[in-house]
C-alpha cells in the first residue's frame, strides 16, 4: 500500500432520497464543471438552442470539459461564428490541449492556442449564445450578477433544491461562480436530470434534450481516452461528468439515480476508479462494459519502461460486487 | 474549503530520536525519488566518482529529479559518453521534459525524446558509473539482484537502520527497487547524511560529498521552478528531494536533522507546502527566504484567465510559527 484516498459519495432518486452512501451525505462540495449539465438549461430554456439551431454537438460541448482536440475547437470556433462571435468574446482564458497529439499539432502548427481550446469554451460559447438570444450585452458574463449568471444559479438552485444565496461562492478555474452545496443536494440535481417525471413539462424536455445530446456525442462532452467519453460510449443509458477536485456527478435514466462524489484530496485518478466501481455496484455495466472499462476499474500503474508496477485498488465499500 | 490533504512527517536527529513529529512516525512509505541522495553513496564509495573526475554537476545529477530540461540532457548525455555508453544503456525508459519551454523545444526540434530525458537519468547514469569502475555487466542493473542495486540496497539499509529484506519492495517508476520503510527511518537516513559524525569515515566523507554537491547546484537536482531547486537556491543549509506520491526528505547539516513527510494522497502540491512549512518551523529560513518562497509557503490558485480563486493553506500543526 503506497497512497490513500478517501472521500465520499452519494447515489439519489430524483426526491433527493439516499438510495447508497458513503461518508457524509451533507459534506459541502464545489461541484466544479460536474454541473455543467445543469449550467446548461438556459442555453436551451431562453430558445438560444433553437434560435441557433444547435445539434447534439454543441449541446454535448456546453456540457463539457473537453480536452482542446482540434475536432473540439473547430465545432467551437464555427458556433461562435454563428453567433456573430470570436474566441476573443470568451472570458475562461487559455488553456493549451491537453492530450500530447493535440498539444504536439498546436505546438508544429505554429497558430496561438486561443480561449477556444480551454475545456469550458463549449460551456462559455453556451453562456453567449444564451445572451445574443435574450438581448443581453456579453461583457462580463461570468460575473455572479450578470443575468448570464443569474440564470445559470436559478437553474442550479431550482434543480439542485438549494438557497445559493445562502451558500459559500468560489471563482471557479474558468471565471463563473461555483457555489458550494451538500453532495446529496448536486445527486439530487442529477437525478432529476434522469428522472425528470416531476419537473415542469419545459425543464423535462430541457433535461431530456441535453442528456440525449451527452449519449449522442460523447467525444464531444470530454474527448479521446476520457473517462467521461469511455463510459459514455460503453454505457449509453449512464451520463457522467466530472469535475476539478476529484468530483464526479452521474444521470442515470434508466434507474432514475443521480450519482455525486468528491474525492478528499481532489485526485482525479481516484475519482474516476471510484466513480466506476460505483456504476458497477448499480448495475450499470453488462460484462462486456465492465471488461471494456477495465482501465478506470482496475487502473494498472506502470513503469516508464512499461513493466507493471502497482495498481489502484477500490476499498471494500467500492468493490463490493452487486451481482451475487 | 475545498480539498484536504492528510499525512505525516517526522524530524529525527541522528541517532534516530524523534525531535518533532505529526501523524504516525511509523507509518510505512516508499520513499521513491526522495531517497536519491542515499542512492548516490556507492557512486562515490567505489570510487567511480574520483575514477571519471565526476564535478559536483554529475553528483547533483545523481541525486537528482530533473525536468528534462536540455541542460540536464547534456550533462547526462556527456557523463554517458565518458564513461563509454550512450542514452540506449539507460533502463529508466523515457519521459518527455517537464518544462512548456523544454518540450515545446523538444516538439519543434524534431528530435526523438531518449531515455537521457528521464527525471532519474542522472541518477541511472551513476549506477551505470559505478558498474563500469567496477568491472560488472551493466546488463539488468536496475533488478534488485544485480551488484548495482545491491550496492544501493546496503547502502540505504545502514544509512535508515532497517533490514531491507524484511520489508516490501516494489518495483520505482524508473524500475529498481523501492523498499517501504518507516518514516521515521528515512528520516534517520537524511538525518545521517546531514550529521556524519558516528558514520565511519569513508561514509562521513561521502556525505559531505554529496550535499555539498546538490547544495552548489541545485539546478541540477531538480530544474527550473522546481521545489528542490528554489528551496536549496535561498536556503544553501538545507538539503531537500522530494519522491513520487507526496514524498519529501530533506537533510539539515546546520541542524544535525533529518526530515522525512508523506502526503497519504500523493499530491505533491502538498507535500511542497507542508514541507516548506517544516523547514520554516525548524527555523531555516530567514525573512528574505520566506519572501522568496511564498509561492511555497503561501500558493495562490488563481483562474485560468488569471484571477485570484483561491490558496493552498497549511493545517495549524504546520503553520505554528516557531519564532515568537
Amino acid at each position: 500500500m503506497e497512497s490513500r484516498h478517501r472521500g465520499a459519495f452519494v447515489v439519489v432518486d430524483a426526491s433527493g432520497k439516499i438510495v447508497r452512501c458513503a461518508g457524509d451525505p451533507a459534506m459541502p462540495v464545489y461541484p466544479r464543471s460536474a454541473v455543467k449539465p445543469l449550467q446548461a438549461i438556459p442555453l436551451i430554456e431562453t430558445g438560444a438552442a433553437d434560435k441557433f439551431g444547435l445539434t447534439n454537438k454543441e449541446l454535448a460541448l456546453a456540457c463539457a470539459s473537453h480536452k482542446g482536440e482540434p475536432a473540439h475547437v473547430e465545432a467551437v470556433n464555427a458556433w461562435l461564428a454563428r453567433i456573430g462571435l470570436s474566441p476573443s468574446a470568451l472570458a475562461c482564458g487559455v488553456q493549451a490541449p491537453r492530450t500530447p497529439d493535440a498539444a504536439k499539432r498546436a505546438i508544429l502548427a505554429g497558430i496561438p492556442v486561443t480561449a477556444a481550446y480551454h475545456n469550458c469554451s463549449g460551456k462559455h460559447t453556451g453562456f453567449l449564445a444564451a445572451c445574443v438570444a435574450c438581448g443581453d450585452n456579453p461583457s462580463g458574463y461570468i460575473d455572479a450578477g450578470h443575468p448570464a449568471q443569474k440564470r445559470v444559479t436559478q437553474a442550479l438552485a431550482e434543480m439542485t433544491g438549494c438557497d445559493l444565496s445562502a451558500v459559500p461562492v468560489a471563482r471557479d478555474g474558468c471565471g463563473i461562480p461555483t457555489y458550494s452545496v451538500p453532495l446529496q443536494s448536486l445527486a439530487t440535481g442529477m437525478a432529476r436530470l434522469a428522472d425528470p417525471s416531476k419537473l415542469p413539462e419545459a425543464r423535462a424536455d430541457t433535461a431530456k434534450r441535453l442528456l440525449a445530446a451527452m449519449a449522442a456525442e460523447p467525444f464531444y462532452v470530454n474527448g479521446t481516452g476520457g473517462f467521461t467519453t469511455e463510459v459514455m460510449a460503453a454505457v449509453p443509458s449512464a451520463r457522467v461528468k466530472g469535475g476539478a477536485e476529484g468530483v464526479y456527478a452521474a444521470s442515470l435514466p434508466e434507474l432514475g439515480l443521480g450519482v455525486a462524489l468528491k474525492i478528499d484530496a481532489g485526485a482525479a485518478r481516484a475519482a474516476e476508479c471510484a466513480a466506476a466501481h460505483i456504476l458497477r455496484r448499480l448495475g450499470c455495466f453488462g460484462a462486456a462494459q465492465e471488461q471494456r472499462l477495465q482501465a478506470f476499474l482496475s487502473p494498472v500503474i506502470k513503469t516508464d519502461a512499461g513493466r507493471d508496477a502497482g495498481a489502484i485498488r477500490p476499498t471494500a465499500v467500492l468493490a463490493l460486487s452487486v451481482a451475487p
